[in-house]
């Protein structure tokens, strides 16, 4: 037997892999994790170590909370904040209170294709609301909810990356913010809000997130270290009202395991205690503000007349429109032989459509890597 | 705001705490495993950090599957071997992978008191089937899966702790074992092996797995870290047949996130590398041997008459059956004026029953703490 592969991100020779949403490799804070892992073990012994508090250790939600409420300009009372196993757990956690199988929950279209097969794992009935290049539209949104309520449904929630979207980079602004918060207020609709991409924005800071715009109890918010820090220590964090934190933390899921990613959790502590992750965060933006221009420039020059794109302000993707009569699925193949791959747009759209689209992720490969991608790309569709 | 609690383990003052099946913090190996995560972060670099493989990472798998294999006596492939986040986050996967809200599961009762709370937040019925001294009853479970035929009805699975269980120690004999498998696969039932305690054996290793011994696809085992080295680092496996392997690693809680608890793996790969895992297992042994005797004799001394109990051959707990009469749950709080708290044999029975038993844990406190709860208890009872 071959050896079993120990990450799951898979490189093909001689092929640019835009595909992947993962952050680059050389990216990842080895040194400083090293330095962390030694400072939390040392300094709270047995406690990194045994069944978690279940909202998450004080250790780390203490100095998380002042973190975020800094860096947002918004209070976040600790009590609000409850630690994941990452954004994929915290969906999963929440699908398993809040909703049962045959549910309706409505989705941005497009959006995350993977959160979209963990409500598929669920037996959820997903309903797209579309979006556009200004994120979901509550044109959508409206007909949406007057469309369940005719029917005399009412949907559980509505997911959407709402601040440099996976896949489309694109960021709601705030009047459309507060629409779609009214409209959500008015139907008593919960939204699930998928925040992971907030800290990293490359030319200004985003709007307030949807969750510290709304009325308490309104809005989930999802947080992550997977971005800012490293995927493999698989935690995140989740903002809501301290009933729903409760609620999360009661579970048997918690109650059982104690809090999980206990032990990431006291390591990333102690980064924080460090003093690491402002420095951090800074790198992480320089870099990815490189390549984004890479690609931008890349495109720019290779790509035939008739695609179309705009510039993220953020987050790890750029999404583009093929002329007409593109097909990005049916491209694929063509496109890996040329030695360049992309997620076809097709995957984000829960009920279909998208075909003309695709996702480009800059998070992963070099500047050059990138250039080079384009290139390849442009030289598919001539 | 009063600081917020790090860890699970409440200890209040003056109470002899036998209710927790937590592991003495005396007892977690905080110096290696500080040199552990050194080694991984040294050695595997990014590969520590990154997305990791969804079955689990490699550095883990293959050493894993061969320590098993080593202790247990018996093959096993690593395809066979999936990396969870403890038994909780195990459980959970497969009641979202496998069952729908209102679907049976037949519950062994009594069992595991919190497994049982996240079946209910996935919304199962639970149906009890007995066990006595001598683990699952096989007549009760013929009985079970006769009612349900009747019924036109199957269960999902069956949850039992076959393995010096919790919370009574009771281990299926070899005979039973065959019983309850031939009736499993008479009816096509899965049965999930709760088997974390299999490697803590005070007197004599106790007979093969239910999964080793059933034909493939009959029994999914749940294994941990939990008791072996340190419950937070929210670290355990899965044995199974390959294809439930591959649904486990390929569902969308492992798609979106990669292999769970990925960072803490790679730390424990470097653990069972560096040799530390036997002398571990040996050191928990000795020292729940002593503890396990000193509860014996305490109870021996001071118990009245009326009281019976079976010396378990592992594990955490000591399963106690007060006189006739007696209420465990309404005794609860004059045992805790009295300075001793154990859990009533109430929580773990889902259908209701065991009013005259209760729950020691001998795991967390010193061979003193447990000769004088041991003491207390037995004033209390007098």
């Amino acid at each position: 037997m071959a050896g079993l592969p120990d990450i799951q991100l898979i490189l093909r020779p001689g092929i640019v892999e835009m595909g992947w949403g993962h952050p680059d490799p050389a990216l990842l804070p080895v040194d400083d994790m090293a330095r962390a892992a030694d400072f939390a073990l040392r300094r709270d012994g047995p406690a990194a170590l045994a069944y978690g508090a279940e909202q998450g250790p004080g250790r780390l939600i203490e100095p998380l909370a002042a973190w975020l409420a800094r860096r947002e300009g918004s209070e976040l009372p600790p009590e609000q904040l409850f630690i994941t196993g990452g954004v994929s757990q915290g969906l999963d956690l929440l699908c398993t209170l809040l909703t049962r199988p045959s549910d309706a929950v409505l989705v941005e279209a497009p959006s995350y294709h993977l959160a979209q097969r963990i409500f598929h794992d669920h037996g959820l009935c997903q309903i797209p609301v579309h979006a556009d290049e200004g994120g979901l539209r509550p044109d959508a949104l409206a007909a949406a909810l007057a469309e369940l309520r005719r029917e005399g449904r009412a949907a559980r929630f509505l997911y959407t990356v709402p601040t440099f979207g996976n896949p489309t980079g694109a960021t709601l602004s705030l009047e459309r913010r507060q629409v779609i918060l009214s409209l959500a207020n008015e139907a008593g609709l919960t939204i699930v809000e998928d925040d992971v991409y907030r800290h990293l924005w490359y030319d200004a800071p985003p709007p307030p997130s949807l969750f510290s715009l709304a009325p308490a109890g309104r809005v989930i918010r999802l947080g992550s270290f997977s971005k800012l820090l490293a995927p493999g220590l698989r935690l995140g964090w989740l903002t809501a009202a301290p009933e729903l934190v409760r609620r999360c933390a009661g579970s048997g899921l918690l109650d059982s395991g104690g809090g999980v990613s206990h032990f990431a959790a006291h390591v990333v502590a102690a980064y924080l205690e460090l003093g690491l992750l402002d420095d951090h965060v800074e790198r992480l933006q320089a870099a990815y503000r490189r390549r984004r221009a890479a690609l931008l420039a890349a495109l720019a020059r290779h790509l035939p007349p008739g695609c179309r794109w705009i510039a993220p302000g953020g987050g790890f993707f750029l999404w583009l429109q093929l002329p007409a009569g593109c097909d990005s699925a049916a491209l694929l193949s063509a496109a890996e032989r040329a030695g360049v791959s992309y997620v076809p747009g097709g995957r984000f759209f829960p009920g279909g459509g998208g075909e003309r689209y695709l996702r480009l992720a800059f998070s992963l490969l070099s500047a050059e890597e990138l250039a080079e991608g384009a290139r390849r790309f442009g030289d598919v569709l001539r």
